[in-house]
């Protein structure tokens, strides 16, 4: 049984689509991040740096923070979504972290200044959603030529994902990115996702 | 041989160091990100996402671009610095992830709005040297009982140095994180790091 703690955020659904994906067992405990719930030190326990999501594998007694961990050590773990092979393993790799160091920071700072900043900065808006767009162009070239990001559906997918999916909260549009489109179009279909995108 | 396409940044000098730890003999290309060289159809060709650093593998012709991707690469190859055991791997893959997830755009971001902005925009400056000394205080309490980030050396602190070895360059100080100054100057001085910080 894995133990998640989790929000309803997209980090946060990376980790319920990817169990969903590998059908294990697991209970969910919702941080709501709104209230500081990660600042506990029972969380801090967890996850050092406080911030969702965190899980805990009871059958291995193994604690694992950071998104991307946890996808690794789930994929592992089952033997699912992560190609065994050399270069398969690592397209799919570099595209994890593609989306950990670059979607991820980037679209969440646009999330910052659009939505949640006390002042209204031009500057860094553009800045932000300049990125954001450049990084949909990345991404929409890759998908012209690979049904999914690392070519077989993969934890690249399922990261990337919840960040992509939520680009009309974004007030962006995917119109002018029509591979990316298909993709969110499909992945979105999926049994599992639509399971993983309503937890907690 | 391996061939590494990298710049003066922090982000590359993950790899430099890391070849030069691990003892493979490397080509260093150059890729001046200040005159735009990130953006030919050469190097677009090994990073779709344009930015330094990546590898080619000459033994196995396999390309790997970010920077996590490649540290998980080489250390595989070579049996150093990511422990084989579940635990002790998932300890340094969750760290090493919050480096790339956290540290890295975090710090980056921090240097854009104080050094490149055109616009002085204290909001910004403040949100990122906020989230900046928040992490030092997150490492500074990991390595007030670990000698490194994740117990022995590993790719979580060849990820990490670089970041924080420029925290003068950032404007900042060490004074008020005593374990992580006392790590800073434990790493700095292995020979294979300071070979590495002079790439290219
Ligand atoms: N790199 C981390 C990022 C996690 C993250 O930023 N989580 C956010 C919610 S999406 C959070 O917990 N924020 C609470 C806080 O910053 O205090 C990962 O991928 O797990
Ligand atoms: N997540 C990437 C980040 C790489 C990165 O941001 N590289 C910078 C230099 S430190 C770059 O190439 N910038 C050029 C550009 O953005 O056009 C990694 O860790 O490899």
């Amino acid at each position: 049984m894995i133990d998640l703690y989790t929000f309803t955020t997209p980090n946060g659904r990376k980790a319920s689509v990817m169990l969903e994906e590998v059908e294990l067992p697991y209970n969910v405990h919702k941080i709501n991040i709104t209230k500081q719930e990660q600042f506990t030190p029972e969380y801090i326990a967890i996850n050092p740096n406080s911030k969702i999501p965190a899980i805990v594998d009871q059958d291995t007694g193994i604690t694992v923070f950071e998104s991307g961990a946890i996808l690794i050590y789930l994929a592992e773990k089952t033997g699912k979504l992560l190609p065994t092979d050399q270069k398969g393993r690592f397209q799919v790799l570099e595209w994890l972290m593609f989306q950990m160091g670059g979607v991820g920071p980037m679209f969440g700072q646009l999330n910052h200044f659009k939505k949640f900043a006390s002042e209204k900065i031009p500057y860094a808006i553009e800045r932000y959603e300049k990125e954001t767009l450049r990084i949909y162009g990345v991404l929409d070239k890759q998908l012209a030529d690979h049904e999914f990001i690392s070519g077989d559906y993969s934890i690249a997918d399922v990261a990337t994902y919840p960040w992509v999916a939520v680009y009309e909260m974004q007030g962006l549009t995917l119109d002018n990115h029509p591979n990316l489109k298909r993709w969110v179009e499909t992945v979105q279909q999926r049994p599992a996702v639509q399971r993983g995108m309503n937890v907690p």
